[in-house]
Formats: structure tokens, sequence, C-alpha cells
């Protein structure tokens, strides 16, 4: 058993912001992180519209910048999974897979993680052809055929990215329009090398050693047809890392969790920031915002407890 | 009259974060500042809990690089001052000094003002010894004794930023500890130049060309003492730029704006972000969220209303 004043579970803009404020109020901190400090923005290439970069920040950059600002303030940073959380009256115990962690305040910052498609050939040719990060594996279909699933600020953020590399980067997305900001869809039909594949879902990956092509199935018309392709960018979206969760704190239908404006969860003591929030706008600002939030209310909460 | 999609009210943090927003979203926008662009930061010498900056930023600083990235998405810029708020069907009309401005929505993000002391001296002596900014008028009290009013972490900033310059810093506090964040007290406590004088509050401030002193009286003890100074700086808090707004938003006790977590008021299409909102915690990071958020769901609103 370990103990602290505050555990933090996520180490994305969220978490780290939270770290900034809560090590600057002198607070015995524990951040916990499952995978990379920076969270879902390090998959993130060029990052335009977080305040005080006028000329973007790549979304690594943003959360080293971010890491180093919050290991500054002296607080604890650990790498390993949360699987569990129990409120106990003698304090909040956060469990990962080889610890237990024992604070007075806990705030939840874990994010959200991808979405699968779950197609025949996903996970057999994770690796091979299919992945989810065009900032990690861009690079690697160079003057090759790509094809992105999703049509979200996300799905059109990483389609753009990949014409950098590609021969040609073809859209499907299961509606007749995107759902991404129009700044971005200006973008993406002003591109040469995108294409769109409309009213269309993944019914299959197909490969032999990689991946060689996708069937579509066309949800309007019903019709099955087959696109070439050497890599299959997955981008179609989020849910939150909650599972362990439900039944301690409220969340709402699809798993986020519920927050009052000072992001106090319904478990005094348990506050919630960032992605994993209902309501929250998914983005780094507004991630960075509800931490220094979080904490600011944590570090209340820490002191009216003594 | 001037037409838009969308009126910013205020060029801080939370103001210039939502132009980046709308203006990314291609909402035809136009935000108007009364002031100073960037906000009540520009004050700010250094800002060291802005997620992004690990080793600290101007308030102008990041306040010049928000408004460089907001012009960049073609927003358009007004300094002027809003004087009144109308909501009609056919629209928001917002008043400045000289123009109205019709748009489907309005964000209010005004921030707050500071405080006065309103002791006798203090208008007569402003600019000449009495000062609302260490920032601005810092250098010009090279080696020269100090009072600074206020107990929080805005006037603990401005009183250590000061003892750059001044001979000596004077906290002047009505109350027997401060209100500032521990980080903050430890430091203060720590600088040599800096002295407290605690319970009191100042009664009056003495000169004749320029400041020579102020009598404090104790709020305790019931006496009255004078302490030479070449400087006052007031630093004593603030109140919401909420006057015009009574009547037409819902507004708390304090005057600051009601919202939800999507940042509306009770009124459809008016939206408000940073210090001016109720439950804000008044930090450059919260406010950028604010902004983020409020556009969000201002270009929402917008599309709906079509």
């Amino acid at each position: 058993m370990k103990e602290s004043q505050l555990v933090i579970v996520g180490g994305g803009p969220a978490g780290l912001t939270a770290g900034i404020y809560a090590g600057r109020a002198r607070l015995a901190t524990v951040l916990i992180e499952r995978e990379i400090l920076g969270g879902q923005i390090t998959y993130t290439p060029l990052l335009e519209n977080y305040p005080g970069f006028p000329e973007g920040v790549s979304g690594n950059q943003i959360g080293q910048l971010m890491e180093k600002q919050a290991r500054a303030q002296g607080i604890a940073i650990v790498l390993d999974e949360v699987t569990g959380l129990e409120v106990r009256p003698e304090g909040k115990l956060v469990k990962t897979t080889g610890e237990t962690y024992r604070a007075r305040a806990v705030i939840l910052a874990g994010g959200c993680r991808r979405l699968l498609i779950n197609a025949p050939g996903e996970k057999e040719f994770t690796g091979r052809g299919v992945f989810y990060c065009a900032t990690c594996d861009g690079p690697l279909y160079r003057n090759k055929a790509v094809v992105v699933v999703g049509g979200g600020d996300a799905a059109i953020t990483e389609a753009l990215h990949m014409t950098r590399f590609a021969s040609s980067v073809t859209i499907i997305h299961r509606r007749s329009q995107l759902r991404a900001s129009k700044v971005l869809q200006e973008r993406a039909f002003a591109e040469p090398k995108m294409k769109f594949a409309w009213d269309s879902v993944v019914k299959e990956i197909k490969g032999d050693k990689m991946v060689t092509g996708v069937v579509l199935h066309n949800v309007v018309t019903g019709q099955t047809s087959q696109i070439e392709a050497d890599g299959v960018l997955v981008a179609i979206g989020h849910v939150p890392n909650t599972e362990y969760l439900k039944g301690i704190v409220n969340l709402d239908e699809a798993g986020y969790i519920i927050t009052d404006q000072m992001m106090a969860t319904n478990v005094a003591g348990v506050f919630a920031a960032g992605d994993i929030r209902h309501d929250s706008i998914r983005q780094v600002v507004s991630a960075a915002g509800d931490g220094g939030t979080a904490a600011v209310a944590a570090e209340r909460y820490i002191s009216e407890a003594k």
C-alpha cells in the first residue's frame, strides 16, 4: 500500500494539468498512466487549436511539454494500469495490476480508447497493414494506397496527414456526409489525393502476408464492393475507460462520468476531468481546463477534510 | 448595424480561444475587446501553470500568441466597449459605444476587473505611486519601498515580482493569514525583502507630488499606524463585468454568469466562458477550456437554428 494525498488516474492533458496544479499546491500526488504520457493526443500529428501555439504543435510535443511541467512540480509518475477503485472511510483505494494506492482524493482522467471496427481481418492484420495512428505508422505507407475508416474530426485529421505519404487516401464513411468540422471538410474535399466511399462500412479486411484490400458493404444499396489497399487506418471513435468504475461513480448511458462544474462526481473526494467526462468536447484545451479545475477542487476537499 | 453569426465579448484567454474555435468552424465571428487583447493575464509577469510552457510564459506573451492564433483563423477583432445586450427573435443585439452588432449567438467572455480599495488618495495618486500592475510599473520602483494590498494568488505573485525591483515589499492584508496557494506563500515567506502587515487595511494613501506612505487601520486592535512607502500596488480582487447583463441572463449573487457545463446561459444562443462565469477557478487554462467549449456549443446552436 502506497500513501499519498491525491491520486490522478491518467496522464493525458487532463491528468498532467491536474498534476501541474496539484504539485504547485504542494499536494503529495501520484499520477498513474497505463500507456503513454500525453495520452491520445500523442497520436495527433499537428494540433492547431491548442491556444498559445499559433504555428501548431504536434501531439507528441505538447504531451512532452506538459509532462515536463508536471514533473517539475514534484509529483510522482507511475506507469501501471488501474484496475479498481474502492471508496472507504480511511481513504480511496486505487488498485493497479501490481499495487494499491491510498489517497484522500482521486482525479479520474483516464480518457477514452479507440473503437475497433471488429471486422474479420482487423486483429489478424493489425501491424501488417491495419493501424490506428497516422503519426506513428504513416511513413510506412509512402506511395501506397490507404483507406481511412471514419468521418469525424480525428479521422479527417489523420486522413489529411496520410496524404503526405500515401498515393491515395480513401475515406470510408457509413453516412452520406462527414461529421468533421467544416474547415477540415473543406481541406479534405480540396485535397486531390482524397477519395470518398459514402454509405459504406468495412465488411472484411483482406490480405495474405500484408493487407491487400477491404470489402465494403453499402448500407443504402446493400451492395458489396472491394477496394485495393495497402493500409487500413481505423479512426471511428472512442469509448471511455470507465469499466472498473461501474457502480462506484455515476456514469451516463455511454459510460462517461457525470460531474458537476467543479468536476466533482457523486462520491465525495472523487473528481473526473477530460475526455472521460460526460459533456466533454474532447479537446486538449478543455481537458486541460478540466484538469486544473479538478485539482483546485481536490485541493479544497483535502484541506477541508483535514 | 453589423451582421455576423457569432459575437464574442472579450479578448482574454476565454474569448480568444472561442475565437480560434469559431474561426476554425468557419463561423463569421466578431470579437469585441474593450481594453487589451489577452485580458487580465497581460499584467501577469510569469505564468507557470499554463500547460505547455514548462519554463513559464509571460501573460503578455501568451496573450499575443493567442491573439495571433485567433486572427489566423480569420475572425474580426474590434476594440470597443460593449454597453448592452438585447435578445430578439431576429438575433442577439450587442451594443457598443459606437455600433450595434447582430448575431445568431453570443459568447460572453468579458472577464472581471480589479477592485479598488476606495481609500482617500487612491484616485489622486494613481500613476503617481498608486498602481495596479507590477509588470507594467514595477521597474519604476527600483530601490524603493513598496506596499502591496491583498493576500491572494495575484497579490503574492505581483509582490514577488516587485522584489526584483523594490528595496522592500510589505504585504498589507486584512486577515492574519494569506489566501494565496501554499507554494506562493512559501516563496513569499522565504523572500528576505518581504514584510507583512497582518489584520490591516489601508485607511489613507498619503503624499505630496508622489506617494509618501499609507495609513493603516488594524481591524483587530483598532489602532492606526503609518508606513512609509514610495509605491502602493493594489491587488485585492475582482468583480465580473456583467453590469449590463442584469435582468438579461441569470447571474449569481456576486454577479457572475450562471451556465451549464456546455457554457449555455438561461438564454438560448447566449453562452459565457472564463472568469465571468460562476464556479470558474479564474485560471488561464480553465478560461481557455471554457472558450473552446462555448464555441463548440455556439456552433451547434447556430447549425441547428438554421
